[in-house]
């Protein structure tokens, strides 16, 4: 199994878990191993190496590959989109991993299952305060994805690094903001030690799957029970690997806020900026990609329906709990 | 497998989703059959057949049994508690399942598996309004657990009722109010029949975990590879009900306002009731029962560090989204 990570970040574990359940379960019958990211292949080319049957299976985030097809960036997470516990919603039961996979199937030779969760990402860490759309123009960031497109629009020059060029980038001045995953994974990359600046939401991420793609041809290879025992792994990893985040990124936040990283959140006008430029994107890309266009109208009504139904009850449950905590 | 539950619920699902996988991960080799609620056994007392040998195992929910161990309420959810997404991860990552195990081993000769969550639930159907804690006085309602003793205190006569004599109850006057789950579930029990006014949110079930109840020593005499297909299954149950909750519930939700349910916030002056009662509730508990003290004070910990991480990514984030949608 290749994978897009370093092993030292918890996003690791969302490939750990299938192999490690995988082998418990067949009492050490079906094994697999891991590699980091760039060991097989490098970081942000699991796809293709996957397609190639140069692995037979790796773990990463599809919206890196959103150059071969726009409409993957809905397997993972899309500005202003879903949760994590609404994308597993969509992918699950809201016809959403139907679709995914007919596309993963068509165009790639593969068979995508939803395997990790970051849950709603941070917003970044910067060398200065950004307070307006005027101060993000000409900045240097390292974002992937259709968020990355969402800033390049409002004036940022975009990058994508794999995870492990990212600190030296940012320490040295050859980018002026990163964002990673959130404070465990960033702290770990030492990223508060780059930049004094950690901005929330990321309004870009907020529920990424990962996902694990397997070759067609080796999935088809494999014994029924050994298919439905990688399989529920699968959901085992998207369930704790979203748990151990959840769990390692409280910790980590007040232990970031203890050391001097200061907590921003974004502006009302950078928020909004953002919202409509990705309204913009969204309907240029609906234009130019059917696929895209047809998984699009699809999500958007699911997305209006949990909103509607998670403001009533989780929203406004969190709103009045949360409200006379102190930071 | 004993269940709690009527077949027709979509709260079923935790139960048959773990047998389903079950067969299919081992080639049907491994079956088990699934039996709603009062078939094996009345549908509150699953956790005495799991004990006695009765049954095998058994779907239900842990707070049930307070009357035998008050600590067995954190398994599931207390009143102004954990959302799903963090009760898994304090039940995963935060030391929750351990302590959880424990009074089940010591206590019952029971292993448990968080093994489904409905998402936070309604706060319930009434006859009329009530907008003030003087109108919840002498009210007969029907809700469970913890939640019921904090009604009870607000003055409010509580009843448990098992799910299949609620609408009866409600119907005819028997009660003036009963809580169930959500949208999709109370839905299918009639209860938008019975009374016009639906209740958010329930700040006594903000993400209930539904438990898989195993007998000791049914467990011990399994294959260690079924142990672990059984385990991996319970994973899969417990984020795939949630999905399917937040799924059926934006949906029923939509058509129960179409229909004239009308949709009610609870007031502040109750929320605030409810929780000064709820935490006189949990400081006497803590003198009464010395492993509730022990859960609680880690508990408190996990809780104060996970809200406050939620408020900054996913909450910040929802509110900003959800500001500008109608009803």
């Amino acid at each position: 199994m290749a994978t897009s990570w370093p092993i030292s970040l918890n996003i690791f574990n969302g490939a750990e878990t299938i192999a490690k359940r995988v082998k418990e379960m067949t009492g050490g019958r079906f094994t697999i191993k891991t590699y980091a990211g760039g060991e097989l292949t490098p970081p942000l080319q699991v796809l293709d190496a996957v397609r190639q049957g140069k692995v037979q299976c790796g773990h990463t985030a599809s919206y890196y590959y959103i150059g071969k097809s726009l409409a993957l960036v809905f397997a993972s997470s899309v500005p202003f989109g879903l949760s994590a516990q609404q994308q597993n919603a969509w992918l699950y039961n809201g016809g959403g991993l139907e679709m995914i996979r007919e596309i993963y199937r068509e165009q790639f030779n593969i068979i995508n299952f939803p395997a990790g969760n970051t849950g709603t990402q941070m917003g970044g860490w910067f060398k200065r305060e950004v307070k307006s759309v005027a101060d993000l123009k000409g900045l240097k960031m390292r974002i992937p994805g259709l968020g990355g497109q969402v800033m390049s629009r409002l004036g940022v020059n975009i990058q994508v690094l794999p995870a492990s060029e990212i600190y030296l980038s940012l320490e040295r001045g050859a980018i002026d903001a990163a964002e990673w995953v959130g404070p465990y994974d960033d702290e770990k990359l030492g990223l508060n030690r780059a930049a004094p600046f950690f901005y929330y939401p990321s309004w870009w991420e907020p529920g990424p799957t990962l996902d694990m793609l397997v070759n067609r041809n080796e999935w088809e290879n494999l014994p029924k029970e050994y298919q439905e025992i990688f399989r529920t792994a699968t959901y085992e990893a998207n369930i704790t690997l979203l748990s151990q985040y959840d769990t390692l990124n409280g910790e980590a936040l007040a232990r970031l806020v203890a050391g001097g990283t200061k907590l921003v959140a974004y502006s009302q006008e950078i928020m909004e900026a953002a919202q409509k430029a990705t309204l913009e994107i969204f309907e240029e890309n609906a234009i130019k990609d059917a696929q895209f266009k047809q998984i699009y109208k699809q999500w958007k009504e699911f997305r209006d329906k949990i909103y509607r139904w998670n403001r009533v009850n989780e929203l406004s449950f969190a709103n009045f709990t949360t409200k006379k905590l102190s930071l």
